[in-house]
């Protein structure tokens, strides 16, 4: 049997590790804890990259409140680099950069895989310890062209407690154990476990259901990394900028302790 | 200036209102909001499909108890149909009936908008007044293949009251208001509204923030049709099957009724 020619990758020589942050399901908090693991790793000293690869629902920007940043790119012996933004400590740059946040974009996957390619290849990164991709739901072309051209460490998965999520998410971990993909899964985060009313900090609402994250670790056998509850601040945190507040929280910085534990 | 040629649309004779539920984001209810007003409507009377258009992330299997199933075709005048399944009154028919749940669907986007359109045209429909569409996040190939190829009557908005979806929410209006596209937008549902404890039903909490329907609302001049608080039940009912509980509470009731409104 003949054997397929593996595609030639990108190495992008600076950067010592890349990260995906993938989770098969939209909406499950995935970019909230993309960058909350970023600000986490920058606050420990390593240099950390963030790149916001979901370019049909980049919320990067609204999360460090770039929405309406555009970056500036340079010219350097022929070759054109992009300067990402640094908030928090981190370098950030989105494909939601570069389009008005109302503007659809009605691009079919051949042009956002050239997107994606180029943003991760012209990007001015410099010497980073991580690079976290954020991607989007789904295992399609922006994802698929990520683990195909890319030398990526290691990916970590969020989900919901919720049944109806994990289906979704079980596709994202088989794409990454994919005979000719083999990119290690280095532990599920599971989002948005409870809700706890500040009035009643004594009770806990199970809103997205319950035990989820722990049956996808039993069954991929992949560590379940932290349980993270919601609380009535982290909607506000995430719409107005201020992602750095999550971690003042006692429960919530030592579950990104948790999370982080994997990674370094 | 030269115009386009506009693409030959597909037109499935049998069937008299096409309506697409889209979101932009992933994760705000929008499988579950198709569901339930494909249940609705069958409730009174009309005959209804849903089409569940997610290849990555098909929830309506799961939303029915459908998840081990898989659909037969038929044979007819040298023509392949496909039979849908009929739960809760309703003709169902997912992507996800051809895959494991487990098992990632690593296609780019030619294979995913032929799968679409096949199974749009070789489904066994029969006479319909309405065929509810499920799409996925974003504005990607499903989305862009079935508005260009496909007769649509109108498009339904599902969103959270979050800031953060709604940049992606805004996306989705664009892509129908777009001079070559123009399917009239009916109306924007908000989904995760407020959460009220069953132990404390005078409070409210707003976990997903506030505002967001609204604020939409205004700006594209398009009608809020209905605010869907959370509860303790949601979860569940979609998890098991039970989606048509969830209309026996009142308040939910009177929503999704509301939402009918708009189309009948």
């Amino acid at each position: 049997m003949k054997e397929f020619r593996p595609i030639e990758k990108f190495h992008l020589n600076n950067i010592n590790n890349i990260i995906i942050v993938a989770s098969g399901k939209g909406g499950v908090g995935k970019s909230t804890v993309a960058a909350v693991i970023a600000i986490s790793l920058a606050k420990k000293g390593f240099k950390t990259g963030l790149m916001d690869a979901d370019l049909y629902g980049p919320s990067v920007p609204t999360l460090f409140n770039l929405q309406n940043e555009r970056p500036i790119s340079n010219e350097k012996d022929g070759k054109t680099s992009i300067m990402p933004f640094i908030r928090a400590g981190i370098k950030i740059m989105s494909l939601g950069f570069f389009f008005n946040p109302e503007q659809a974009v009605i691009w079919r996957g051949p042009m956002v895989t050239n997107a994606v390619k180029q943003l991760m290849n012209d990007t001015e990164w410099g010497k980073l310890d991580y690079l976290i991709i954020d991607t989007p739901p789904g295992t399609g072309d922006i994802l698929i062209t990520l683990v195909q051209q890319f030398s990526i460490n290691g990916a970590l998965i969020v989900t919901t407690p919720q049944l109806i999520s994990l289906a979704d998410v079980q596709k994202s971990i088989d794409l990454f154990n994919a005979a000719n993909i083999k990119i290690p899964v280095l532990g599920i985060v599971e989002n948005m476990s409870w809700f706890s009313p500040s009035m009643h900090p004594d009770e806990k609402y199970f809103l997205f259901g319950k035990g989820g994250g722990e049956s996808l670790s039993k069954q991929f056998e992949i560590p379940l990394l932290a349980q993270i509850p919601i609380n009535e601040n982290i909607c506000n945190q995430c719409d107005f900028g201020l992602l750095e507040e999550m971690l003042l929280d006692y429960d919530m910085s030592v579950s990104f302790d948790q999370v982080l534990k994997s990674l370094i």
